[in-house]
């Protein structure tokens, strides 16, 4: 791969940690109607729409946390839902911030460490991903976040300013992600790509994907490891 | 002490991390002529007036490699020290990010991550503080700086961002520091504040120090743990 990859940075939602089964158990904790999963679903199919007004100006700049809740809200006056109250409606906001990693992250994250930087790069705020990081108990060496860039992915600016404050040029950074959008956009912003399968992402029978542009592609963050020292 | 404190910020130079043994070794081993911890010292003293000229809008943003770079020259020419090559300039540069945290501190910073969200607030750039946690072993829920905040301590907007950040009030985060100029700025801006005593920080026979203002105040990180708990 030419010049030596010398950081790597983490997408975080479906990449690292499972939104899908998380955001199911808290709609179907708060007793709203409908297939939990189906819900999650669109809750999170509202989330790509949101971040682009931001980057576009049409929404001044927020964190997930506003913007989960406007989608919530959105989410349930489309479907009729009405009267949860505003503590229930905080809780699912707060859900994003209890997530389980997938099984291989946390030991994953320990091997690249070992003979990589790494540090998260999500939309997620940087509070949200400091939850998360400790909820699933997962080391980084640094949180980094679409919020210090004051830009979310796949916005130019938020890839160089992670690779601007791990002191390293962005060929020299790499973004590990389940998202070809995610991985194109880091490309287009001059940083190596690494893509990892996440089949469960959208639940079972999701069509596969894949990234024939990425540098690397694995199924885990060991397998990842793996091909990174070989 | 009234509402919970929830986040601990640690000032790093001098409070988590011996500069003086790193930075004095690293002069002997450049073979710059003179006593190496005096010319710590010397160098550590150039660095309060450099970042009071960019808070005051007299130098412009810069990371604390390049402030160290001006001032290991000034000191230099001030000392008549000709000669030295770039490489090894950047050599002494380099030895800020690899100082060895002070003995308590490794076990201290698990102890308090176990009740506490725990980040850096230094005046080091990401980077610097990323190098230096790797260095130490030391593991910190979130790499925070004043380069994320473009000001430096003691200015109120660097504690304020860190506290943003956090997903905090200021009065629900804790700066942790040995240094009573650090300690006074943090509670300007609203924060908790901690003081550390290290008296060994310029060497044996240094005056002591203590902030009567002080929150609490500890003579090591576990003792901050249990003043804490207790």
């Amino acid at each position: 791969m030419g010049v030596a990859v010398r950081a790597l940075a983490f997408d975080v939602f479906g990449t690292l940690v499972d939104w899908r089964t998380g955001v199911a158990r808290a709609f179907a904790a708060a007793g709203v109607e409908g297939d939990p999963a189906e819900l999650a679903d669109d809750w999170r199919s509202r989330y790509a729409p949101a971040l682009d007004d931001v980057n576009n100006g049409r929404r001044s700049w927020s964190t997930l946390d506003d913007i989960h809740l406007a989608t919530l809200d959105e989410l349930l006056a489309d479907r009729g839902v009405r009267g949860l109250d505003e503590g229930t409606r905080r809780e699912l906001v707060q859900s994003w911030h209890r997530l389980d990693p997938w099984p291989d992250v946390r030991e994953g994250l320990e091997l690249l460490r070992r003979t990589h930087v790494t540090a998260t790069l999500s939309n997620g705020h940087v509070a949200l991903l400091v939850d998360l990081a400790r909820h699933g108990d997962l080391r980084f060496d640094a949180i980094l976040s679409a919020e210090l860039a004051g830009a979310f992915k796949p916005a130019p600016e938020t890839y160089r300013t992670a690779a601007r404050l791990l002191g390293v040029a962005p060929h020299e950074l790499m973004l590990v992600a389940a998202h070809p959008s995610d991985l194109a956009g880091a490309r287009a912003a001059g940083l190596r790509t690494a893509f990892v399968h996440r089949p469960d992402e959208h639940g079972p029978g999701s069509p596969p994907r894949s990234d024939p542009d990425a540098d690397v592609s694995a199924d885990s963050l060991p397998e990842l490891a793996q091909r990174l020292a070989g």
